[in-house]
């Protein structure tokens, strides 16, 4: 090799599965920023929250699928993605960075939380890996990723060139579905309260069972100008930098009184 | 009905599944406190997360295991049990408390993220419900669950009396493996940072195919007096108030730089 500064190595995962458009954008980025390789799930993930897989076994595969780029599909979560890149297929490499995505859907708010998007991230800042999980707010599998990719190309470049200063980077990017010249800037800001209203439809199977399937609506009543929320609906990128720590930490205080 | 005061609703789950010792001895501990409700996986469902299920439908089964206790079996996840409970079979009805467990094996520290456990009660707060995650640092089938009935008692008494005084409650409570009798009391205490280092056990299935299982060992490098980590450690029940904002809030100054 000739390079004279070596290249980032670059994980690119997704939650949506190998196949989606949505990880052929982020890698198209990626791959102007440094060898990537790819480890992604052989079938969508959705909603997969952080979940791992403990009690059956993990199948790897390679596929090339996208020209020269190394990569592999995957028989588990997107979590499961990152523990088997870190500890088997790349164990002797340094990883230095993981992009997750770019999503078919909104992760911003509460949706951090049911995300296998951001749970690879997440996994993976875990691991002591600078992170970054992409969502675009359109679910559609013909959604522009035109504005996703001038944004992620940003961010990748400015958190490679940036990387650690402050700690390790685990950001939850959500891109408003707009075309790039429509979207106004970048907000960095906190993760809007917000929560699903449920309901679930329920229907008869062939067999005359009663089965149910979940839909709902999401609802907030905090979009304020601080919040990812705020930023989505007013036509800017968010992104919340984000942490595993869950404490409640005013909880602290107020909980004493179970001490007896 | 002749009670003056009227009992309350508990609404009782986990993630080892409905057959299991731990919810068995949570149903034991909830029927002292009021009217138990109980909506379990059906099979276990260790490691998934905040998984919900989105792409399939869910079916529920009445089932009479717990005398004359209500009780259905899910096909969902742990999250999808406290989803269901609430807008389907008690939807008419306020739910006042979630307990969930409890569960064989740990969920201190980063635990939280993997725990399905911890997810249903974290979705039972995002609903507005307070909710009780307990487990012990135990895993065996054949656990004894005496110590955490003590303290699942008192803590269930202590949240129904209190209730909502700090908000809506969320509680991830862990119970050291010692008999009752031995416990020293109980912590009010943060969540200890750590991480999984993973091996995954690489072998060949009777195809010949190679299959790669998940293993590791949990790492710590925060037991100070303040965390879970230390609480169970040195024989005390950990109690962490937790909430659903990942938001790292000293970063939202630190990350401004990307905003250009």
């Amino acid at each position: 090799m000739s390079n004279i500064k070596k290249k980032p190595l670059i994980l690119v995962t997704n939650d949506d599965g190998i196949t989606s458009p949505g990880i052929k954008a982020l890698i198209e980025v990626a791959a102007d920023h440094g060898e990537v390789f790819i480890v992604a799930p052989d079938s969508p993930q959705s909603g997969q929250g952080h979940a791992i897989t403990i009690t059956e076994p993990i199948r790897i595969k390679e596929v090339s699928i996208f020209n020269n780029i190394k990569a592999y599909e995957c028989s588990g979560t997107p979590a499961d993605c990152v523990k088997i890149a870190k500890n088997v297929l790349l164990k002797d490499r340094t990883i230095d960075l993981c992009v997750s995505g770019i999503n078919h859907g909104s992760n911003a708010s509460i949706n951090i939380i049911y995300s296998g998007t951001m749970s690879a991230a997440m996994e993976a800042s875990l691991e002591g890996i600078p992170s970054i999980g992409f969502s675009l707010t359109d679910f559609s599998y013909k959604a522009d990723f035109s504005g996703s990719k001038k944004y992620a190309d940003q961010i990748i470049q400015d958190i490679l060139s940036n990387s650690n200063k402050n700690g390790v980077p685990l950001l939850n990017v959500n891109i408003p579905s707009l075309a790039a010249g429509e979207i106004k800037g970048l907000r960095v800001c906190r993760q809007g309260r917000g929560m699903w209203v449920e309901k679930f439809k329920e229907n008869q199977d062939p067999r005359g069972e009663t089965y149910y399937w979940l839909t709902g609506e999401f609802i907030s009543d905090d979009i304020k100008e601080d919040t990812d929320l705020w930023a989505l609906k007013n036509g800017y990128v968010s992104v919340v930098p984000s942490q595993h720590d869950l404490t409640n930490y005013p909880g602290l205080k107020d909980y004493k009184f179970l001490e007896g």
